[in-house]
């Protein structure tokens, strides 16, 4: 509702903002039922005394026009009568449910509502800490970049991501041992959205995937998605298996394998350079294309890192996926994906037809980031940051050694991948937790041909404090104890 | 590659650096061909005088390990043998072109790259004027917003969207008059994005949809994706031609109406008010859904508003489209929908299958932005600005009437729709004015169907400053006289 005044008019202002409204009530343009600014509102927009709208709504009432509701707020109640009105007040309802189609209701398990920031205790949510979120270098880089002249955080910038940015990744990714040219970089939203478009790009129904086994659960969703085959492979604590791959390969003729081999979700095994290069050779032998999920390389705690397969990689066979989620602060971050030309073009294509960009604040904030060399730094603090975190939570399950538990201490990551002793049954276990407060993801939920996993949980210690994990592997152990059958 | 450097140890700096690359080599990490950084970014990454690295990388360089590249940087040389090594030799080379999908293959007119930000004087992307970005205000705000207690620009968000964002757009959509609750509306990255999603929810191959012709060719481009049957309906100065309505409706039983009712693209038209209410009800009567694109609604430079078909619509029919890229600035902008319950819900889905969320700190700029009154502030600036450029590129193309060309003064938004001398080729005057430096886009491509709007161009005058106009309408009328057969 637009109201102009002209103060040197003759006509008093409650007249000329009552006449304005009233065309519009008359001319259909403000609605029946539509609820008016209040009093105090409006005059505050006009910058008119209260009184003056006061009177303007009292003559308005007086016409007919409009009434008061409930005492407080005025709203329309002339209503115009057009040609056509017959059909106005024919109940109308249109079956929305009905109307949608049926591969998009199935996504409904995968909502992100604002309430599934951990309440309690929660070992489930891959969340990096806010303690440790760089806010001060954030503040800094944004003065620098609102005063800049050469850089444009306010415009439009590519598709494919800002060029600047994706030449600093290039040179993180030296750091991995990786080459790559800023042009087979391509800016995404999070490694969810890579999978998303990577599958819609590469699997048609029916295609076989291999897939270590346990794996993340968004993983198998996309290819579920798609249609895809799922075919597993099992690890151990080298990481996958390959010495079964070439039989698989040759039973299912896969299109594609992935696979997570640094601090893999949810084991926290890193695969060893000889499975690796395994890995490659099957790769090479039978022209497989290989996805390389690897968010966790630079949260290393201790030992040498191990080169990502994209580093090992000859013939670019791997298609590599990265994100600043766990690194940066999640609500301002991105992930990236480095693939063959092929593969970018239409990623870009992808991204130009549904989202045109991923926005530039955010870019030009991360790559300042790894431009000031802030981001190394960041790194050194954050593992020694979750370092202690992963030595607590070790320290507090080894006293617990004696219920039965066990697990493989990792190296770097967020997850601990405990081994419940046989006799406890696990939904029980669940249930009694969560009722102390305790949250974490249950094994099953990693197989995702649903049969193992049961005596398994995934506890993620990146989110709760010192204190919350202490107090927490407390509770937990309390419960596993009433859960033992 | 990262080496740790313990200055209390006796052994020397320079060995103990050489040791641990030399470690990293024989172990395989550090791979044949690996360049390592130069000696002036390894001593100053690990604080370490110059000569350190020096003389480590010599020492290297005579166990034979690295070599040198053209005298600059130093490459390992050194290769492991792993049994598997006779693979790695192989050549192998996946056919990325052929693996990949034919749908996603077709998108690639789609491409929106750095380039096509515009060069010379453009009349033809839809950009709003960076002279006009509120760049003070959100300087303020995000200085505010970092230091805020209560408000958590870092962390994840819900992929609906920031609740406070939500219901500070519910507040500025009660001045267009619609009523909507926070939870009817769902934050994306661009309204391209609600087609994209919208078509995927509701469309099935086969299926019909209405649409005005002339239209925007991104929204027919995600109808054809989809496989969707387009059928166009004329109109004229007062918008949608309605009274074609329901002989389309009972011609081809459409699923879906689209409509652009303000400052349509790209004619400029506004839907009369009575056409509103025809569009409604022909909506009631048979149960077809509108979809409405609106986001120029609040870019109104004289008259006074009509309202959208949205705050008329009394039984949910309308899903309602708007994007605040024209009205605060492009590069850490965003859309919402407005859309009943269900719709919204699907919403809520794909963008958590796929991008999880749309960034949080970009959302609680704009949310204060709003909250503040900066918006509506701003929008009465924009107006008085863009209305120079309206009223400047009319006087200048009224300077050739005699040249025979007819256009409509438009009320708002960004768009002059030229009808062009018959006599004139559009393709000749394509070429020519694009050697002048003149960019803007041919009539053609706003009809599906191909066989019309060669008498029309786009002039878009957003982007170019007034002294481009002029210059730019000049060129341009000479091209058109030059063209003239």
């Amino acid at each position: 509702m637009r109201i102009s005044i002209y103060r040197k008019n003759k006509t008093p202002l409650f007249l000329q903002i009552k006449n304005q409204i009233k065309e519009m009530i008359v001319n259909g343009e403000l609605i029946h039922g539509f609820i008016l600014p209040s009093e105090r509102e409006l005059a505050k927009k006009l910058d008119v005394h209260r009184n003056t709208i006061i009177r303007a709504y009292q003559e308005l009432k007086a016409d007919g026009l409009i009434n008061s509701t409930k005492g407080q707020y005025y709203s329309v109640t002339y209503e115009v009568f057009y040609n056509q009105g017959t059909m106005r007040g024919k109940k109308s309802r249109i079956p929305w449910e009905h109307l949608t189609n049926q591969d998009v209701s199935h996504l409904n398990d995968q909502l992100f509502h604002e309430s599934t920031i951990p309440k309690g205790i929660s070992f489930q949510g891959v969340i990096p800490s806010p303690d440790v979120y760089p806010k001060e270098e954030i503040r800094e880089i944004f003065t620098e970049l609102i005063n800049s002249k050469e850089i444009d955080i306010f415009s439009y910038c590519s598709s494919q991501g800002v060029a600047v940015l994706r030449s600093n990744i290039a040179k993180l990714l030296r750091d991995r041992q990786i080459t790559a040219t800023p042009n087979e970089i391509h800016i995404v939203l999070e490694t969810s959205q890579v999978l998303d478009y990577l599958t819609k790009i590469l699997i048609n129904p029916g295609d076989g995937i291999i897939v270590e086994e346990p794996v993340g659960p968004d993983v198998y969703r996309y290819l579920r998605f798609r249609g895809a085959k799922i075919i597993t492979i099992p690890m151990d604590e080298q990481g996958m298996m390959t010495d079964c791959l070439e039989k698989l390969i040759l039973k299912y003729h896969p299109k594609l394998i992935y696979t997570f081999p640094t601090f893999h979700n949810p084991t926290g095994t890193v695969m060893s350079l000889d499975r690796r290069y395994q890995l490659l050779d099957c790769s090479y032998q039978y022209n497989i294309p290989i996805i390389e999920e690897d968010w966790f390389f630079d949260l290393r705690y201790e030992g040498t890192p191990i080169p990502p397969l994209k580093a090992l990689d000859k013939h670019k066979h791997v298609i590599y996926l990265d994100s600043f989620a766990m690194t940066f602060a999640p609500g301002m971050t991105f992930g990236y994906v480095v693939a063959p030309q092929p593969i970018i073009e239409k990623f870009h294509s992808l991204t130009a037809f549904s989202l045109i960009f991923v926005n530039s604040l955010n870019q030009y904030l991360m790559s300042a980031f790894i431009e000031k060399g802030l981001y190394e730094k960041k790194i050194r603090g954050l593992c020694r940051y979750y370092a202690e975190k992963r030595d607590l939570i070790c320290t507090e399950l080894e006293r617990a050694k004696d219920l039965g538990i066990s697990y493989v201490k990792p190296a770097g990551g967020f997850y601990v991948w405990c081994r419940l002793p046989d006799h406890v049954n696990q939904n029980a276990l669940l249930i009694t937790a969560a009722k102390m407060g305790i949250n974490f993801l249950p094994g099953f939920v990693f197989f995702p041909h649903g049969t193992k996993g049961e005596n398994y949980i995934r506890l993620c210690f990146s989110y709760p404090s010192l204190e919350q994990i202490k107090q927490g592997i407390g509770l937990l152990l309390q419960a596993i104890s009433a859960c033992a059958q």
